[in-house]
Formats: C-alpha cells, structure tokens, sequence
C-alpha cells in the first residue's frame, strides 16, 4: 500500500508515479499494472522517478479523479491479471456467438476497469469486421444498460434521435418544443459535436445551459414537457461512452452493431418508450444507400421491440445540408427562424413530418395527418412560446430573437466562378470548411449556404457566406472553400459521349 | 522547437512532459502528438507539467532512445495528423484486398513511427479474424523486409526454424552442429521465450554468449560454418517486431499470415536460401490438429517459393515435451548428452531426423538417407566436436560436460499418487509449472520429466524432477504440480460404458 499523491500531471493519460527503488508490478506479457482503492479499480501505466518517496504513489489528475481520491489515501498497485473479458472477447475471433452471459461479464470488466484499450478495441474491431446477430445486439443493448445512471417518469416518455451525418440538422430544436406544446413529455437528451459542425447540444447550448443531472431533468422536464439536455455528462451507459472515447473516436470506427446498442441503451436509460429515428440517407453521409438505411432500420425496430422501445425509423433526404445554416449560433437563428414562420422549408418540413410520426405513435393524430398537426402547432406559435419556456427553465438569458444571437465577426462571402446548375453539394466539404472556420467549440462561426442544390446561379453569383470570431481561422476557411469549390456547377448537359474525340478543355 | 530534457522517469511508455503555459499540440480524436527530430519520429503521450521550463521537452528515456538524442537537441512536437496507413488498414474492415503497395505503405508509416497502438492493433486483428490471401500474405512478408538490418553471405545459407509451442524442444543446438559439421554454412537466428520454459537463444546462452552483431556474425559464421545466436537485437525485420510487442503478444494473438511474413521476412533478411521448417502438431500446442499443420505447412512452402526460398516442412510429434528435459541450463544438458550418445532417443531422432532433410536438400544425401547421414555425424563425435567449436567461437568458457552446468539448488520430487499408465502428459501446465520454477527468467530452474507417456509407473514413484534458485518458487511450482497433476495416470481400460447405471464414486 502507498500514499496518495496528487501531481501536477495534465494529461489524458492514465499514469502513476512509483519510486525508482519499489518493485514493478507489471504484467510482462501486457505491461500494465493497476492500481485499487477500496472497490475502484483502473488500468494504468508506471513511472519509475524520485519524484515520489518510496512510501508514495504519485497519481496523475485523471487518475486521481477515476479513483477518487484527493491525496493521501491508500493506495494499492498490483500486475495486472488477465479478467474473465479477455477470453470471451477472443472467442469471436474463433468465430464463436457471444451468449448473453458473455457480454455481461465482457461490460462488467470493462466497467470494472479491467479492460485495456487495446481488449476494448479487440472487442469493438471484431463488431466493425462483421455485424453482430440480431440476438447478440439485443444482448449488448441489455448489458450497456446494466451499469450507469437511470432516468424514470411515471408516464410514457417521447424521443427523436439522428444517427447523424449531415450537416445543418438542427431539427431537434423544433420537433422538441412541437412534441412538448402537444403535451407530450420528450426530455431529449443530446450529443456535442465530434467531427460534425455542431451537435444538437452545442446548438442549444448557445441559447441557455444544457448541462443538468438527472435529478434536475426529472424535475424540470414533468413541468416544461420538453429538455434539450447535453447527454454526456449524464453517465448513461457509461461503458459504451467508454468504448467510443477510447476505441471508436482514435479509429474514426462506427461499427453498426455498437451504433444500435447505442443508441438504444442509452434510450433504455432514459425511459424512452417511443421513438422516431431520423436516418439521415444520402451521398457523404453515414448511410449513402437507401436499402442499407432500411436494413439498419428494420433492425433498430427490432431490436427496439425485444427491448421495450416503439421505434419509427425516418429515411430522410441528405444528399447536402439541412436548411441554410450551419455551425451552432447560425443553426440556433434558424431554428428559430423557423418557429417563427420565415425559415427554410426543407427544415420547416423535416421537423413536422419527423414530430408528426410522434404525434400519430402517441394516437393524438391519424396516420398520416401527424405532420400537418405539427405544422399547426408551428404556425400557432405554440411552439415558438414552447421553446422560450424550455429555454428559459434551462436557465436562458432572455427569449432570443434571431438576430439577438451573436454570430463570427469576421465574414466574407464565395461566389461562383462561372454560371450554371448547382449539381452538387458536398457534405463532407461543407464540414471541411465549417471545421476550418472554428465549428463546434467556435460557436459563433458557420456558414449560411445561400443557393443550393438545382438552383441556377450566375458568375459572381454568392453561394455562402463564411462566419469565424478569429481572422485566421475566415482566411484559412476561405482557402478551402475557394480551392475545394464544396459544389458542382454544370450545364444542363452534364456530360456529352461523342463517337468523335474531343480535345479535353481545362 | 524546444530543447530536449532527459527525464529520470523508468518506463515503458513513450512520454514527454511540456511546461502547462505550452499549447498541447494533442490530434482531438487520437490524443496523440507526435515528436520529431531530424528524420525520426515517434508518437508520444503528452504531460503538461512545470518539471520543465516552457522552452524545454521533457523526454523519457524510451523515447530520447528512439529518438537518438542525449539531451539538449532541439526537438518539435506537433498533433499527430493521420498517416496514410490508416485508411489503407481500415480497407480491410470494407473486405477488402491489400495490394503490393497497400502493405508496403501500411509497413512504411509503422516504421516511420506513424501509427499508433490502436492502430496497429486493427491491421494484426482483421488478420486474426480472417486470413490473408497467398498474395496478400506474400506481399506483407516482402514489405516486412523493406526495413532492418540485411545479413548476407556468399554461399548458400540452411536453417532450421521451429514455429514453437512445444517444451523442451532443444533439437536446434544438436542440428546446427551436425549441418556445420557436413560442411554448409547455418548461421541460426533464434528467439528468447516469452511463455514458453525456454527459448533457443535461452538454452544456449547458458554456454556462451547470444548476443553478435551483424557483421559479427558475417564475421564467424563462415568460419565456424554454424551460430545459434539471438535474433531479437539484430534489428530484422523491425515492423513485424513492433507488431508482435504492441500488439501480439498484449493480446496473446498469432494470426496465421504475420506467422508466416514474420518468420519468412526474417529468414529473408539473413539470406536464407534454403529452410526446415519443426512444425510440432499435438494436443496444447500452437497446431493440435494435423490438416490445419499441412495447410499452414504447405502456404509455407508455396509463400517460400515465391519470395525465394526452398522450404521443406516437418510435422513433428508434440503431444508430449520433447525429451525429458526443460528449463535452459537442463536442456543445454540434454542436448550435450545427446551428442555424447547418452541423450534421449526422442531428442536424437528428432534432430537427425530434421538434420538429415536439409542434408538431402543440399544434396549431401540421398532422400530417405539424410537422418542416417545425420546420426552418423552424431555418433562419430563431429557434431559434439563441431559444438564445442562454435560455442568457443561464441565466448564460451569451456567444453561444458553435462555436469558442468549448473542447475538449481533447490530441488524436489514429484510422485505418482497411484498405480496406473500414464494416458496423457500435458504440454500447458508442464509450462505453466515451469514457469513457476523461474523458466526463462531463471535459467538454472526447470524440469526433469522422468517418466513420459505410455509407460507404467507403481504409487510413489518419481514422475518429475523440479528444480529451482528460489526455494520460494520451487514451493509454488511443488503445490502446482500436486494440485494440477501434469499428467494423467489409467488403467488399461480407460473407461467402461455399461447398461448398469452405477453410482459416481468421489
């Protein structure tokens, strides 16, 4: 056993100080040691320095944190041995099915703190190689939601959820407040952008807080209805966070068997029980073909159905962004441009027909008249009036008018460098330069994409406009944007296959 | 750029501290930053800490080693950005095949100190899951022997190479003697153990040293016509080394194909033309089922032909350990009696046995005649002679009798607590007790197996001969050893299926 002590190490790191003259305990085969206080447990790598006494154990933050523990406690470090996971992981490479039993005690150590990240990426790779059965996905949706917080109400919760993708889809702002001024309760809670231009959370967050425990959802949500709520800070299913942290993000990897368990654990965890799922389809998104995104659907329905969750799966247009705006302040004027009836259609349209399959699961529309209620409740304004009492229990400053909402004050705008057709909008390019100019953590910055896709736009003609609050980071964007040209534009030839050889012209 | 500080931190991660007031150059998706020095470079875990100034770069040593720098040189650090290798890795996941150039720049940017343990991991687990094609597995073994020191000679050079698993499989020091002995030159790389009670370059370094350089070993080789050195520091074959130490051996893998590119790459590297290859076949080793030992062994064959080298493949007997003895210094005991005549029978035929192939492959011998050739050589006291002159020429003290070597001090006997044949001798907990004598780390600990399978043994007589340095570990390897029973002691009918059901005796 050894004495605690906290050092002044910033790091992401796992890592544990011990003096030069204590033993190692290391296991030779995986060089990990881990250290115990009381039923904490985590895997860590060893210093060996003075900087610790040979009574001591030095910890860094992240350690320290994992461990909980403020300096000077006893602290106990042993050879890491082998947990049960190791070999039940392995069996897949055997091409063996996990039973049940197998991904319980598989999470179990991982919760435990037993599993490196390199068992953790063995376990997640095998999933990215080949799709898990539907049973074994029912299974590891059951066993994520074994550990972690749990959210109860004692009516039926609602939920929208994106499996992402595109940029510009800021829909949940206004599907949540249409669901909630319908009486329905959908305390939604929501993701913060990784690669993406911004994340429903990191949209919202520009309007009011969003992070809140889970005590204070099932307090405030009862009275409002409706909580756009930042699910990260939640601790649901906190080893499948885990296995995304370490394995999923470093490999940029989205294996479609954990996208599913998922989603639905952290559902599960929420109290969902209906669900619409919007499955955004189109050329550079998650899913590029319309019969893989039914595939993926049918099975979240189905996997949804053994574990007590309504799910409605949405094929949703995707082939360029959502609406105009992209980046968080820009999305959170336009969702409120929309509420207020001068947004764009497209994102008018996504979000009451999404709302509206919720409404017709509820049995508060017929099928197929769920939409046009949820245009009703637009067009009265009782979702406008909605949002403002959501945000303002979230702790808003005021209720923003679009134009209240800060946004980059450095601009400058793309043209198009010749006429013709808009053929394409690239959603991956678009992000390309929403990243460059500073989306997400720059929350003022994004970009408005004036002209889109089949529209005809003359040389000099804007086709977006470009927000940062850094000059640099508007330069650096707007070098991408001119070099990459993030659309297409042609004739209404697009292409001509002559029998006689032309010269090919620059 | 900042100046670089030799950090006192014994570790085996690739650490460097930075001053807290220095931005963290960290790529948000990996974590991982990247230090450079001229050419070198290596991926690091960053801590920001004020142990340095913020015009300094703290280095561990591990990571100033791979470097090349004493301190004081002026090192950048920058966020890692994803090499090329990644996505190429990542094909594999889309079921893809790899080209030729696909290998080659996976292996290149593993070798330029590119990819990260994750990474690596992902390329060696989609092998695990499924094996390459005989293209693929071609092309890794050629991209393996891009890098890494070239050993070359100008005659033809003849191996020996055992894929391993079995104990007490001492056979290398009796076969490079006998070769060298018939005049062709056989310079043998060989491997430490990492699970396994001994490796060759173990054995042998109990008589005289292991470790030469390259040219060294061009040096005295073609005098000597045969070494068993270690090939671990030569430097061969680097990438396939860097996948077996993060990855591999972490996880307990050993994928088929990097099997093959492993040890095909490293015979390239040291100019082997023409290769017997010890594929021991039996109940808990590498290989327990025969058709899986003919298809590795022929994919062996055909990989060799293609890249340049004649291979001719042994199944061997594994069922049980090789001879009697394991544990280093006991089997460089057996292996020298062996070549005085008194050895097992097993240990000689074994040896002859392979011996007498690549004779036959050399054309030294008639085929069907090598192993008489072989135990000619043996019996007429030129393999012994031969020995002697090339452990001499390796720095050995002595013409070591058997009982010049010493072995441990500590020493117990375990009996047979029943009358009966012995039916079955297990290779894993043989390991398993010899590992907890000190096998490999102790080289004087080990076993004696005195009486092996098939043979009739009386209550209380001797079945192992334990021996260790440490009474501690002979104590632990004792209680092992009488709890697991190693071995497992019948009657002539080994079970009787009867129409009367009887009651389960205790």
């Amino acid at each position: 056993m050894y004495k605690a002590k906290l050092l002044d190490f910033d790091t992401k790191s796992e890592i544990v100080v011990i003096h030069p003259e204590v033993e190692d305990p290391r296991d030779s085969q995986t060089n990990l040691s881990q250290v115990r206080y009381g039923k904490k447990r985590l895997l860590v790598q060893v210093v060996r320095s003075p900087l610790v006494s040979p009574q001591e154990i030095g910890l860094s933050p992240k350690v320290a944190d994992h461990l909980g523990v403020q300096g000077g406690e006893q602290i106990n470090i042993v050879a890491r041995s082998k947990p049960a996971a190791v070999p039940l992981i392995m069996k897949k490479y055997d091409h063996q099915t996990w039973s049940y039993n197998d991904l319980r005690s598989i999470v179990d150590d991982m919760y435990a703190g037993n599993v490196s990240d390199l068992e953790m990426a063995a376990f997640t790779l095998a999933m990215q190689y080949e799709d898990l059965t539907i049973d074994e996905t029912e299974y590891l949706t059951r066993a994520f939601t074994l550990h972690g917080e749990q959210i109860e109400f004692n009516e039926p919760v609602y939920d929208k959820h994106s499996i992402g993708g595109i940029p510009g889809n800021k829909v949940s702002l206004i599907i949540v407040p249409i669901i909630a001024a319908a009486g329905l309760l959908i305390p939604k809670t929501s993701s913060r952008a990784i690669t993406s231009p911004s994340g429903t959370a990191d949209t919202m967050e520009v309007l009011c807080d969003v992070d809140f425990t889970a005590e204070e959802i099932m307090q405030i949500a009862p009275k409002t209805r409706g909580m756009i709520v930042w699910g990260g800070q939640l601790n649901l299913a906190p080893v499948d966070s885990e296995i995304i942290d370490r394995v999923e993000r470093p490999l940029s990897l989205d294996p479609q068997s954990v996208i599913i368990a998922s989603i639905l654990s952290k559902k599960l965890s929420t109290g969902v029980e209906r669900l619409v799922l919007d499955m955004p389809t189109g050329y550079e998104t998650k899913i590029e073909n319309r019969q893989d995104a039914k595939n993926l659907s049918a099975l979240f329905v189905e996997i949804g159905r053994r574990v007590g969750i309504q799910i409605d799966a949405a094929l949703t247009y995707a082939d360029q962004p959502v609406g105009h705006a992209i980046g968080p302040a820009l999305e959170a004027r336009e969702a409120i441009e929309t509420m207020m009836g001068h947004g764009p259609r497209s994102v008018l349209e996504k979000s009451c027909e999404l709302a509206g399959i919720l409404l017709e699961m509820a049995g508060m529309a017929r099928r197929g008249n769920g939409a046009q209620m949820a245009d009703e409740i637009v067009q009265s304004g009782k979702a406008l009036t909605k949002f403002y009492e959501i945000i303002e229990a979230q702790g808003a400053e005021q209720h923003y008018k679009p134009e209240d909402i800060a946004i980059g004050q450095y601009t400058e705008s793309v043209r198009a460098s010749s006429d013709g057709y808009i053929s394409y909008v690239s959603n991956k390019q678009i992000k390309q330069v929403a990243s460059a100019l500073g989306c997400p953590s720059d929350k003022q910055s994004g970009l408005i994409l004036r002209r889109k896709r089949g529209e005809f736009v003359k040389k000099g003609d804007i086709i977006m406009d470009l927000y940062s609050s850094r000059e640099s980071a508007l330069d650096n964007a707007l070098k991408i944007a001119n070099l990459q040209n993030p659309w297409r534009l042609e004739g209404m030839v697009l292409e001509r296959i002559s029998s006689t050889p032309h010269e090919l012209s620059g």
